[in-house]
């Protein structure tokens, strides 16, 4: 099945234009019409070979929505015209612990990656959603309700769950303190979930300019992580936090704003590893330091009915499929609110 | 009330006898009558105000076993002559959210220590277990099997629901597989007590020599941390591990050898902080490190049910009171099995 999209050739050039096969519809599969792919953070680091995984040709792209085309022979939860999604995994090994429990993102074998996975029926790499269209086991495509700007949902796929999880596997209930360190492309989603929650969101930040934008999206309040006063008033008060930066940093300040039994949840993974945290304060107070990896499809799916109920997607600008390198350039300098997403329609030559 | 005890009077000096006043019995009180009381790492550190936060005279002990002589007019749960225990709390707030829960032992207006804590009813500070008697509110009293050797119960108090409480908090269930990290004190309790509960234990140890020790005590497997092949075999293996190690040492080994959601407790605190964990592990498994302090007077109680069931006590060395400046430098060489307990009807002049 050919399809064009845009890969990365090597670490060192820009994406260009790329001519290549998918696999064939098999029973199980559905092939999908991309009409919106978002560009995660991970797709600049893979098409660099930042973490040194990358095999090239490397076509990147996990946050991805469009319609239906067809659907394989065993197929019965879709069909042609079906507003769909596809986010970080497309298939898993479906037997293990995990698996059997429906949680595949940790699947003992390693999940397939939508990208730069081992593609099992026709060998070779898995090619990401910067393309036309995408042929993916049925188990690992989502629904996406159709009352959304399609645009704006397509950051769910990744941003959207890999906050919604956490919320969800810690129990956040309502009335709730929730603390979000970091106002990007995740940050951003957590203050949405956690206030549509019915949570009260604190978001700590470095960016003083960030507060205005902060309250908007949700938050109840910004703390300027740098004003020690500002961080005393809030010891011994959040029952979770969500660490959505990825820089290596002093995690003690943000324990020491959490109750008793509460959890520090780390989501970005730094280069180095982060200060190392005081012991004290965890064993006084029964402290957790946890981390998480995107989440399931049954949570994508609660997710995204969620945010149908509750009028939630990401905040995007749209981008046309020439522009990715512009936009991976604006990303490294922090210049975007909150998320690129590519127009494939825009950008289809 | 007038009592005999050993008390530190500075922190340079060794322990000398100590004659001192305790509160008259309150309308909410059980006077005890000390039989044997467990000499903790912590009574040394106090001892020598290795915290900072000794007040002399000092008098440790909160490893406390004896008979109630007599009660105060409003308690109903004991009366003369019964069997009952003190561990590492004697008061709390009683009003606080953790309180409120049971959970005395998270006070958030700190829980009042059975020694070098603040005395409410006369002032000063409250004096421990190296005594012939001790009064206590009887809501931090617990009854104490009549089956079980009394000497070898006193460590219970602190070691005992030390790792008792985390193995009921994060519900280990019989299969499971925990693991212990260290055989001292807290470590050979938490053998114990893990395999009663049914679980298959992994000791991990820096000594090959303490294996044997170990599969006597209830481990199925000894591994040798420092041995690579032996820690390979064991990666994602584990639901938990007790952490039960207080100098400051690299964490990554361990957490390699958890399962997906598996929790990493730490039991000792380190003097500097452990080596920073590496995020990845935690992040792609969901892996938790977190702590645990003592347990609540409901887990204290819970505890000493079970080991009268199950007829677990500690492994101890009874000595007098005259001797415990010897057991605190063996202790510092690490020459206990596994823990001393003064035999307060012995020392009693």
């Amino acid at each position: 099945m050919q399809v064009t999209g845009l890969a990365a050739k090597s670490a060192t050039t820009p994406l260009e234009p790329f001519e290549f096969q998918r696999r064939e519809l098999q029973s199980g599969d559905v092939h999908i019409d991309i009409h919106y792919c978002g560009v995660c953070h991970s797709d600049l680091h893979m098409a660099r070979n930042e973490w040194g995984v990358s095999q090239f040709p490397l076509v990147p792209g996990h946050e991805i929505v469009g319609r239906v085309i067809s659907t394989g022979s065993d197929v019965t939860a879709f069909k042609a015209g079906d507003l769909v999604g596809v986010g970080v995994m497309v298939d898993s090994c479906g037997h293990c612990s995990q698996c059997n429990q429906g949680e595949e993102q940790y699947c003992e074998a390693g999940y397939t990656a939508t990208y730069n996975g081992d593609e099992k029926v026709i060998g070779g790499k898995t090619f990401g959603g910067y393309a036309d269209s995408i042929v993916v086991d049925s188990k690992f495509v989502v629904t996406v309700p159709e009352s959304l700007e399609l645009s704006a949902v397509a950051p769910l796929l990744c941003a959207g769950v890999t906050t919604w999880s956490p919320l969800k596997h810690w129990n956040v209930q309502p009335g709730q303190k929730v603390g979000v360190i970091g106002l990007g492309g995740l940050g951003h989603m957590a203050v949405k979930l956690a206030h549509a929650m019915g949570a009260e969101v604190v978001l700590f930040t470095t960016s003083p300019s960030k507060g205005s934008d902060a309250l908007r999206l949700g938050a109840s309040k910004v703390v300027v992580s740098k004003d020690a006063a500002q961080m005393a008033a809030e010891v011994s008060s959040l029952d979770i936090i969500l660490d959505c930066v990825a820089a290596p940093h002093d995690l003690d300040p943000y324990l020491n704003t959490l109750k008793a039994n509460g959890h520090l949840v780390l989501v970005g993974i730094p280069d180095a590893p982060h200060t190392s945290p005081d012991v004290a304060p965890i064993v006084f107070r029964r402290l957790s330091i946890s981390g998480t990896s995107i989440g399931s499809i049954r949570e994508t799916q609660e997710m995204l009915h969620f945010c149908g109920q509750h009028n939630i997607v990401s905040d995007v600008e749209v981008i046309r499929l020439d522009e990715v390198e512009t936009a991976f350039e604006r990303m490294l300098k922090g210049e975007v609110k909150y998320r690129f997403v590519i127009d494939m329609k825009a950008a289809r030559p």
